[in-house]
């Protein structure tokens, strides 16, 4: 089927080249698509690794073998293959994961351990080894791509291709990280949300670059839902090809390590907010705001109860202020919560304060913010500092259409 | 908005008299519906009372006050009304259901606390006293009704009636056991799920009555759900009348103990599916059992994650077996699970056994399957003795429709 592009799209930004990466596309023809679905990007040498996988427990092999690979610390590839999950194939699919990385390891000269291979698509089938190894032979010897050809090239329902950069001065230098990130349906947290993948030309030791990368996941990538559903291949991976000449970043008392990681939490953040701008059937963006909970684990358990209500995320598709189902979500999510504290807003207008409905209740700016693109939902517990900050997408025909109208 | 009768709609069942219930219907014009909305049971002198209830904390003044009557264990009077909950309303949400219970008990000569409320609709609206009191006097003064009828008026966006009735012989005498139910959307388990209301004419102890009523909701309302969404109001109450002459029943020990619990679980299961069969946009019912968990309460947790996910509900709506779905359900449950040990089928067809997709996987029954209304998906984890079944519906654009297209 083809998708309408998301009216929450925004354009590919401008991502200059990272000292160290070369990107290359070809088809392995996964799918009857027309279309490049298998992604090569080539790391030089001394390039670090971390990464956050699902917690899924009927994750892919991929997965498996990503989490063994990532604390090693070391990479020399990237192939991500769109159009089959390869997930729930058995041994099987690990078979066809192993076969990829002994041949880019063999073409690169390094050990399969720092080639990393991420699958996208339907789960069940095992991933073609046939085809996979002649995707993989074109790959190698494609000409280089760009950014967005890349970011074309992993996404499957995606409506519109993601990427961001951002820039950091360390001891003098400017270094760069970019991102690329494809999702758009079986998008929930508690977890690193689907295929994401950061490049830096910054010199990271793998410790600490896990160590930012998990802290900006968990209020990111972990901060988003679209439908509630944990997919079993959701990875970001972050690579540090250090050709930007810093001395390596070891801890946060490294002169610079505190710019890297706001640049790299930015990233994350853009990248995260994306895949909800591209969320099946999405037509809002919804940005649920809830503070005053008794801690931050508290406040975010409790915004993800609104995000993932189907009764909230409706009615916002109908522009309808049915502050209720709001009350609703925050009651059923299994936090601490006083009714009688609770206050609940739209776009800066309260409807409801310290569990009374507002007498004077102006439903015209809130019916007006309705309208719009982006929505803000308030929530305010009245108990604590606890505070946290999560993203969702409406909930409208567009995504039964997607799952239930076409058969996969 | 008017709403098609649920293709999974029953007829409703023929229910007989209970001594000591009597119903009686009024409009009390809480929307602006041509119909009745509010319902008046006035239940014989002597009736014991057992109750479960929604465990959202936002919960409205009915539940609260409920529960505190409950543990009173005597009833003489249930009213329920329909088009406004009168959660979310604070002091003032409280005062109109004190009234509701002094009007009542100074009609009967009884306490208050023997009155029981429920009211069903819309979150953060007092509901109005002026409208509650007129109400309720016609009520009083109306002529009896049916079964039918009354399970008509505690409706709300329910498609058709929903009734059940069984009957167990007690120390040589036959008693009856009624129930009726509202319920529709805003359903997800944890809870006593919706309006239900059992009434008997069985004589039993009230803190029996709540130990075989506590026991029926976790295996019957509490295995539902629709959306995952629990509501702030709801309640099932059981009321046994004492008419039936049988020396009351206080424990398991006592004749007809478990005839009475066996045939008051009936009435629980008939009622929770027939909520089921009215979700909101369902097209199919769809029983999930779970087997092989490593314990029962394990294998319920799977079960709903199963049947709340919005991929799984819309492959089923789709007629898709997409068993990969379900596989991502398990493993997203946070419960234990083996990929290598899980098997799948729909309709009594495995599609994978033990962590692999069959290679002679034959779709054609499990196609055939999913083109009826009623649908079966099977799990069976492979670690132990665990198991539960739960059920749910499809997500159709019937749901959206109801939801999103229609401002409330």
């Amino acid at each position: 089927m083809d998708l309408d592009r998301s009216p929450l799209a925004l354009p590919f930004p401008a991502i200059p080249a990272i000292g160290g990466v070369t990107l290359r596309v070809a088809r392995a023809r996964y799918k009857e698509w027309d279309r490049c679905d298998l992604t090569y990007a080539e790391l030089a040498e001394g390039t670090t690794v971390a990464g956050v996988f699902t917690k899924n427990v009927c994750c892919s092999s991929e997965v498996e073998l990503g989490r063994e690979q990532v604390l090693l610390g070391r990479a020399r590839a990237l192939i991500v293959n769109a159009g089959n999950s390869n997930a729930f194939t058995g041994y099987r699919g690990r078979e066809a994961v192993e076969q990829i990385m002994a041949q880019v390891a063999h073409h690169l000269g390094c050990e399969p351990s720092e080639v990393f291979v991420s699958s996208t698509g339907v789960i069940g089938v095992p991933l073609p080894k046939d085809k996979a190894r002649e995707g993989v032979a074109t790959a190698l010897a494609a000409p280089p791509c760009s950014w967005q050809e890349a970011a074309v090239t992993i996404g499957t329902t995606d409506t519109f291709p993601k990427g961001a950069v951002a820039t950091a001065v360390v001891q003098g230098r400017t270094v760069t990280i970019a991102g690329i990130i494809k999702g758009s349906g079986m998008i929930a947290p508690d977890m690193a949300t689907m295929l994401g993948y950061v490049f830096t030309d910054a010199a990271v030791d793998p410790a600490f670059l896990q160590q930012c990368l998990s802290a900006s996941n968990e209020s990111t990538f972990s901060c988003i839902t679209v439908d509630s559903d944990t997919s079993t291949s959701d990875t970001v991976l972050a690579f540090a090809t250090g050709k930007a000449g810093n001395a390596p970043l070891g801890s946060f008392d490294d002169p610079g390590a505190d710019a890297f990681a706001a640049a790299l939490h930015d990233v994350c953040r853009q990248l995260a907010l994306l895949v909800v701008r591209d969320g099946e059937g999405a037509q809002k963006l919804i940005e649920v705001r809830v503070s005053g909970a008794v801690s931050d684990d508290s406040a975010r358990r409790i915004g993800l109860a609104i995000a993932n209500s189907p009764l909230v995320k409706t009615a916002i598709a109908g522009e309808d202020a049915n502050w209720g189902r709001v009350v609703m979500a925050v009651g059923k999510a299994g936090e601490p919560a006083d009714r009688d504290k609770l206050s609940i807003g739209f776009g800066g207008t309260w409807a409801a304060r310290e569990g009374l409905p507002l007498v004077d209740y102006d439903e015209a700016p809130v019916a007006a913010h309705l309208k719009g693109r982006e929505i803000d939902i308030e929530v305010d517990l009245g108990l604590g500092d606890g505070r946290a900050t999560v993203w969702t997408c409406d909930l409208t025909h567009g995504y039964i259409a997607i799952n239930a109208d076409y058969r996969s």
